[in-house]
């Protein structure tokens, strides 16, 4: 390999549809469920690695920030099992920055991962596909491998590293939908996603919740085929309060909502019934992912910034798969 | 039997610390799990039932009001069962006031439904046991059982009427908790306990959480019977939070917390890492009640008046058992 190749990736973080929480394997990174998410165009992670000789050790460079302990520790990790895959020896520099904040449920980890598996495998010049790299940056953080195909994407659950991949199931401009994110909290969550995977199966619930997922992922993946909002919304929320139910249920519990966050589920559940094609989900944060038909994202938006707890709004529509923005 | 027997009874809600969720028998409230609660000194429900030969159906005052409707109903279905067991065709002339709000998560019912239960049979110069008297009442509101007897009290759970009882634990002397209530909303709920029962084998968590209610009681029963409030504090608010994750997980979802509620868990979350003897939990409705010792009682009513969302702030000690105040 020729030295000093270098990749810049870009990749978007995704709203989990049907929710990822808790692994069967913890090192790879194996889901305890199938999952399903829609990638969040406008927001995004760039990523250049640079494969170089001349490094005694990987280096990463955050919004312009040397970074050392866990977060490179996290990256140096990812980027060994990469090395391995790749037959390379070579440390990396790594620069990353993010359009959108961090560690306040709009899953950063998935759009960095993403963009940072995708530029490093592009550096390096190896011709992966698709389904591999889901798998690949999926090592690095789970919910990264849905950030790597476009649109809505599926990601399969197995016992076989090669096995759990995400692929797409339809294309971004399949179904005109809506993400309004209301914001109502931009500081890092205390209990990190990672940690809160393997606290899942303290929860005397989970077996119950994984249990049924296979199912609700086919409800989900056939609404949004059928572009069927009603039952879109049902399942969605539904699948969000199960996913917090374990959280809130698990030893020591996990409460990642805030007041407001009640506020706005309880106001989003009110306008659907008044007729707005909207629902609600929430990752591991307080921010509430609002799901929305186009043609009710102004007044969602107007709503919910007119609500007492919400600090930002940001509108994101279906987004592209993870990419090579740059390549030398 | 003399005609006009009159008698009034006194009774105590009650706070379940172990809860009370769905029913194996919605007729009989024969309960899906057993359950444990402590009795509400200082709060009760009083009633008068005289036995009357010149009615031609049961009449209900309650507050002063004549009751008409789905009250009176309810009432007079429980009367009719309490005919029954006593051998009398008489109808019944019902009086009734609460000291407190009710609807609004301390259980109302439960302290209605044992002192009407305790007042008919006084009445009618039954002579009928305390373990009986937990049944009968339990026809009428579920948590009634546990109103009944005195202090702390456990409700067994059968699959027979006569054997699912309830009987005390422990005397309200054995221990000097204090359940300090923080009232966020004195609104009646939108979705009453005895909808909300039949609504709890919806959620697909719901089993998993009742195989676990045997072992949480025994937990509970244990730190009771040995003060000791580590791990009275573990059990109770993860047993509330379980409660309230099968709500939440039901189809339609039930969303009883409020935006202040989850402020005052996280704080009183809070307040015991900072070394006060305080928990939470939650019935069917917004308020929070904090289970303290007496000691911490005072600091905890001052931090609660505190917080934003806090309407009225309430102490009950542990509460005696459902009895007759007059008769003639």
């Amino acid at each position: 390999m020729e030295s000093n190749r270098q990749a810049t990736a870009r990749a978007h973080p995704n709203i989990a549809f049907i929710k990822y929480w808790g692994n069967i394997d913890d090192d790879l990174r194996l889901p305890a469920n199938p999952s399903l998410s829609m990638n969040l165009d406008g927001l995004h992670a760039e990523t250049t690695v640079t494969w170089r000789d001349d490094l005694a050790a990987d280096q990463l460079t955050l919004h312009g920030q040397v970074e050392g302990g866990a977060a490179l520790e996290r990256v140096s990790t990812h980027l060994e099992r990469l090395r391995e895959r790749l037959g390379l020896r070579n440390h990396a520099d790594v620069v990353s920055t993010n359009n959108f904040p961090m560690g306040a449920g709009i899953a950063s980890s998935a759009a960095a991962f993403a963009a940072l598996t995708v530029a490093a495998v592009g550096a390096a010049g190896a011709a992966i596909s698709e389904r591999e790299l889901t798998t690949l940056a999926r090592l690095g953080s789970g919910s990264a491998s849905r950030s790597v195909p476009g649109g809505f994407v599926a990601w399969r659950m197995s016992a076989t590293h090669t096995d759990s991949y995400a692929e797409s199931i339809a294309p971004p401009d399949h179904w005109d939908l809506v993400d309004v994110i209301a914001v109502v909290s931009q500081a890092h969550k205390a209990v990190g996603s990672t940690q809160g995977h393997r606290s899942a199966a303290t929860s005397d619930l989970q077996a119950a919740r994984v249990a049924g997922a296979e199912a609700r992922l086919a409800q989900c993946q056939q609404a949004i085929l059928s572009r069927d909002f009603a039952a879109l919304a049902d399942v969605v929320e539904h699948d969000s309060n199960l996913m917090h139910a374990i959280m809130m249920t698990s030893r020591p519990p996990l409460f990642y909502w805030l007041p407001p966050t009640l506020t706005i589920m309880a106001a989003v559940r009110a306008w659907r019934t008044e007729g707005l094609q909207v629902c609600y989900t929430l990752d591991a944060g307080p921010n509430v992912h609002c799901i929305c038909v186009r043609s009710d994202a102004e007044r969602v938006s107007e709503r919910l910034r007119a609500l007492s707890g919400v600090v930002d709004v940001r509108v994101a529509a279906p987004g592209a798969g993870a990419v090579i923005v740059r390549s030398s």
